[in-house]
């Protein structure tokens, strides 16, 4: 061992034993007769000081040329300091060095090593092994760690086995793309990565194994948006002879034991919102109800005048902003800019200010009068020194939008605090989505979730309106979580992938063998995953899962470390039976 | 939820309640006016009684529909049995059943659901979903999930922190095959699935996360032989600060601590051995060492006579086989035809009777006498009774031979006792390995173990001399676990990739971010990995990693029961750049 302690742990009660640290040389002090270094490891920083009293020229010397970042292994005896660092926990003391040796040298790093760094984004991906020495890197990882032991504690101890399930599976061309993998035993052919363990859960419940986790890597091939990774884990969980509200049970009961053992939150129970609630009210299926701004549909009391814009608009709704009738006209234009950018895509933004004289002034007072920006601000909950802001349009557009700004807004008005932790289930979510492009409806969560007890009628005259046993558990306006119950009828899977759009031929190629277990004895199940990367992130008080990733990708999914991805050798090809087919 | 308790938790305190059970019919007995039910799931078996006094006649017949495998849903009452059964945990009640609703029909399935089955290996893969409802493959999985569960509690609790590393990284054609993945987003590029996190490991001890494990998947695009899969489980850890005596305490008390904790077994001290003294010893880096047998070198007692088998042969080597002087002609016969199957290769065998009366009798009788007979026998440890086994020929070869009739023999003999674990460290292995085919050195451990102090300059002179850093973990005859020193300068580990035939521009565009990474101040680190299919498997007290694992492959890498790999659609390759190459 290249030391008996670590950089962390040397105290008072220390004083006058010999020690052996190692470490890397954070910073040193040269005053020429005295030389003080800092010395860093993962547990943190011991002062160790050489003066030329005390200590031999040529060390001395050796201590003279340490750079930044340097490895070395000292042994000497641990001093009590005069001047004492109370905001270290090792600064009662230091290190009287007796013998020093350089361990391995370092060039200069790219960026500095401290908490705050020089380091762009880029440089620091480059060099991810140096960030990792930073201490928000590193207490991420470490927190990441102590996140992941608790769920597995957790679950365990209630019975839930771990199984792992394989990477190497079979691609199936429904929701987003696979990654696939060649296999060269079987030419012409090729595995896919999963985007999740699905089927392979159902089939564990199949197979009597009736409280499963994982937790795993899955894997999707999107155009990666801010903050999405390639890679990205899931603490994924399937339950048999359960029914939904078993379910919520169970895994609020997890996330409750994660908030008290990791953040020494309490929260008694999670609220539950029923997904057109959400939809109505924060125009968002995760809203973030740490705070406010509740939408106020105003149809009815803003279509009965002149006003176009809103007598054409399926919706018109607004949300009341604590204290925004102090801002000037320039602010409110730049908030109208800001909703009319391409992201957003408002084509413009009504506003009413409430005055603290209880007067209003809004930009439509040539259509509407006092009374009914009363009303309005009734509707929003505004109160006198708040600023409302309406948008108006296609419902699903709008909400989306008003919600955007509802978000923007909390955020400049500090009402998303990290500190705080707002979980809330929302549930019956519909069971299929429209795609507007298409004109097709597919699978909202997966092919695999049950409609609604007697709601299976309503999929051939209605699908828009078949609501599922699906559920999300969100927090601070984050998905964390989401799951269903799931269909255990051969029969009705048949249905709804008929309902999907497959074929029998595609549904019997791709889901056969689930299908086929479904007339062995299935019993009832469902379950959730949860978004590690996300889940962490969010307990750690961030949002960037990036952060809490050691070795993370960037936005084209390269690995800029490693310079991965990378050509293959015309051999490796050959012997996967593969061609580029390269447009020029 | 669709019980109250589980099948295997009813006992006599129970009686006179009323309870709920679901579960699977594992078989029922139909007395006519009497129909008893034994219902199964993950925790146990309980008894259902239906009885023509008791029970309504439709509630008989729906009892009497029931067939194997069916899901129901009982409550009822918890009575005594009038006929204990002392064998089964809830065998001292059953349950009156008041309600029963069948909660899904099954097909009768393709084998018996019981601990000795009807199927075949290739039918429950197909039907694994059905296979893990036996005893036996849901005992593993559950034995599983508690080993992982101790190993990350022991190293968490020694402040291991345990890292998620990529699955997407970079090809390196070393070693065996990669699988590779074909990146859309950057076309004609792939990404690699790991053989391990052997890089990224390195690169966390030069980030300074000091103690890393990671329970993680690995890949390996090999030819299959029996008992290996093209993914695989390993314990995957690496330390900073450390040398090999530390590494080597620290996992021989993670050993140790599974030991104590799965098996009851308390073992107090591994043995180690030398690599030399065990190929020399046992013919094998990996040596089953809970029994004898061990190898006597004759070559100075039996190249003194006209035999030119023995005097032309590079090694001449035997074993005693306890009480084999028994054997007849015709057995030895068979021993002799055993070691010369083609997966042994030996070209015959020599043997000697070491007779009761204290007397030889040998197969070469008409070269030696009693007296070289007398000295074989001291040689190989025979005692009266014994047979002594000769193998003879070049050292590598015979050794491998001897050693596979050492393992067969004590398997005949039942010397290797699932019971019983002889943990052993081998060390010191060789840096370098002969390529028979190629006449190139290889790395035996990988590229980035360094050697033993002293040995660098051996490397041009003598390669196949030099000693690593680097040690494997063997238990009842099976490597386990296995890791080295790492180099941790870039110099030499340059100069390590320059005699593994790399060009500077191969090792700058394979391992440049590794070598890069060690001029900015890498620490001394090394590590070790173990295969936890097979130590979990043998910690199972079996040998066949295939049932330790929820869905494997079969020996083609084929997934039978998804039916993976499977031909992609045309669409898909298109979008990744490719063309299928099928040679006609």
């Amino acid at each position: 061992m290249y030391r008996s302690h670590t950089n962390g742990e040397l105290r008072a009660s220390h004083i006058n034993t010999e020690v052996t640290l190692s470490g890397w040389v954070q910073k040193s002090r040269d005053k020429g007769f005295m030389i003080w270094v800092d010395l860093r490891d993962r547990y943190g920083i011991t002062q160790l000081i050489f003066d030329a009293e005390r200590t031999p020229t040529d060390m001395m010397e050796k201590a003279k040329s340490l750079g930044r970042e340097f490895v070395i292994q000292v042994t000497g005896t641990v001093i009590e300091r005069e001047s004492k660092n109370a905001k270290m926990a090792t600064g009662d003391i230091e290190l009287l060095v007796s013998k020093l040796e350089i361990l391995n040298e370092a060039k200069l790093p790219p960026f500095t090593i401290e908490d705050e760094t020089d380091g762009g984004e880029e440089l620091r991906m480059k060099y991810r092994y140096l960030d990792i020495r930073r201490n928000p890197v590193k207490n991420n990882l470490i927190f990441r760690h102590k996140v992941a032991m608790e769920v597995r504690k957790y679950l365990s101890d209630q019975e839930f086995i771990e199984v792992e399930t394989p990477y190497l599976i079979k691609s199936t061309p429904e929701g987003a793309r696979d990654f696939v993998v060649p296999s060269r035993m079987n030419e012409g052919q090729f595995y896919a990565l999963p985007q999740s363990p699905q089927t392979f859960k159902q089939l564990l419940m199949v197979g009597g194994m009736d409280k499963y986790f994982q937790i795993v890597k899955c894997f999707r091939d999107e155009d990666l948006r801010a903050d999405r990774q390639p890679e990205f884990t899931q603490i994924d969980c399937e339950m048999a002879f359960v029914k939904q509200e078993d379910i919520l049970n169970v895994f609020e009961g997890l996330t409750r034991h994660l908030l008290k053992e990791i953040n020494g939150v309490e929260i008694e129970k999670f609220p539950r919102m029923l997904y057109d609630d959400a939809m109505r009210i924060y125009g968002n299926d995760k809203p973030d109800i740490r705070f406010g701004m509740e939408f106020g549909e105003l149809n009815e009391i803003t279509q009965h005048k002149e006003f176009k814009v809103f007598n054409d608009a399926e919706l018109v709704v607004g949300i009341a902003v604590p204290g925004g009738a102090t801002y000037t006209r320039k602010e409110i234009d730049k908030l109208i800019d800001w909703v009319r950018r391409p992201q957003v895509g408002a084509l413009g933004m009504v506003y009413v200010k409430c005055n603290a004289d209880g007067s209003f002034k809004s930009s439509v007072d040539k259509f509407y009068d006092q009374e009914d920006l009363k009303n309005w601000a009734e509707k929003t909950g505004a109160k006198a020194g708040d600023l409302i802001c309406i948008l108006s349009g296609a419902t699903t557009k709008v909400r989306a939008q008003l919600s955007a700004l509802r978000m923007e807004l909390a955020e400049r008005l500090g009402l998303r605090d990290p500190k705080v932790f707002a979980p809330l289930w929302v549930i019956d979510f519909p069971l299929l989505e429209l795609d507007e492009e298409t004109g097709h409806y597919h699978a909202m969560h997966h092919p695999f979730t049950s409609p609604k007890p007697g709601q299976l009628e309503l999929l051939a005259t209605n699908p828009g309106e078949v609501k599922a046993n699906a559920y999300d558990l969100v927090m601070n306006g984050n998905e964390i979580g989401g799951g269903s119950i799931r269909i255990h009828d051969k029969q009705i899977q048949a249905t709804m992938l008929k309902h999907l759009g497959f074929s029998d031929e595609e549904a019997k190629a791709q889901f056969g063998f689930l299908m086929d277990a479904f007339e062995y004895g299935a019993p009832p199940h469902g379950g959730l995953a949860f978004g590690l990367d996300r889940l962490v992130a969010i307990l750690g008080g961030q949002e960037t899962i990036r952060d809490f990733i050691a070795f993370p990708k960037n936005n084209s999914g390269r690995d800029v470390m490693i310079d991965a991805p990378a050509p293959l050798n015309n051999e490796q090809l050959k012997e996967l039976s593969l061609q580029l087919d390269i447009k020029a």
